[in-house]
């Protein structure tokens, strides 16, 4: 395997189990996060998530007792929440439509047979379908997230643990139509992390890939 | 925005609608893409599935005509189907748990809290609840593949819309235990096609992120 940068970056990465409390992200840092999870593709260019950012200090410790106390929560430069709409339905797309025909300078009847499209896919689901079709375009986010992170050498820990309930109820999230899906802690390690010199654990490439 | 290299290639990348079909990946880039995917971050580390890579072109014509008809399944380099397993237990965890103590170099015991932990969060989950897990790492596993893909210049398609149960008979995959997730057509753009040329459609800052 030759050397690159982007495997370099991450190999480099990892769960980050402890932050330096002391290190924060630059406002150029924090712009260009921000920048890269706009850009985030996803099905049918719908974007249907919504990304929270916390810094404020004693949210994120408010946070932190309701994430299985991870203290990366609280330790964090800024804590990432990826959230999904409550629910989505075909007539909410029609702002995309709209927007994708500003955007690209076409007549927005161009547009017809993909909101068509659009309206039989979503119509094929049920609510539960469509949270779970949602939940998967915010994980595309979240790994887009982490590789991005990786490439700027800022460091990372991806939460599946906490409790989305108490979550909505720190931070308003039911007023605001939105469900977090899974969040990410980002800042930069401490020094004495011991997680960061612990060999990454991966199987084989014969275990995970295979050409047909 | 100051320029940054990683933000170019998301701004590069498009779902690419044509592919060139006299292009194809180099061995170094096939090598490249294989090790990333190997590398992608998951849910306790546990890597719960495995990636299929199609390049015999009657099979990527059989999966197209199960895939909508998307041109991009027959024209690309390399056609990526990324799966789960059918079902997940505590005792698939034996596996991964075994080879971090060997990789790391530590007693396996020093993994029992980390096993109870492993087993205490899939049996809060039913069959499907773990199916749904498994799927949204399958996920960070595209969203990593598709950065990745940009940073070097290699153009993709992602494609949910594709039938699962004829890749699964095509491909006989009930009998290697997986289930397929989500498909990556990966290769070099076509070119004459328009879509590399039109403006990515995003919404504003403002409307997907918000500082708390």
């Amino acid at each position: 395997m030759p050397e690159n940068a982007i495997l370099d970056a991450l190999r480099w990465r990892y769960a980050t189990k402890s932050f330096d409390p002391t290190k924060k992200l630059s406002e150029e840092q924090v712009a260009l996060i921000v920048e890269s999870l706009r850009l985030t593709p996803s099905s049918f260019g719908l974007q249907t998530w919504k990304f929270l950012v916390v810094t404020d200090q004693s949210t994120k410790e408010s946070l932190q007792k309701v994430s299985w106390n991870q203290p990366q929560v609280s330790t964090c430069s800024h804590h990432f929440i990826l959230c999904r709409p409550a629910t989505y339905s075909p007539e909410d797309a029609i702002e995309f439509l709209d927007l994708a025909a500003e955007t690209q300078k076409v007549p927005r009847e161009s547009f017809a047979g993909y909101e068509e499209m659009i309206g039989g896919f979503l119509g094929a689901m049920d609510g539960d379908a469509r949270a779970k079709w949602m939940e998967k375009q915010v994980y595309i986010a979240l790994g887009q997230l982490m590789t991005v992170c990786a490439a700027e050498q800022i460091d990372a820990c991806p939460m599946e643990g906490f409790d989305a309930t108490q979550y909505s109820e720190i931070l308003g999230l039911e007023a605001k139509g939105l469900v977090p899906v899974v969040c990410c802690a980002i800042g930069f390690r401490a020094a004495d992390d011991h997680a960061a010199a612990r060999e990454k654990v991966r199987f084989a490439t014969e275990k995970v890939v295979e050409f047909l």
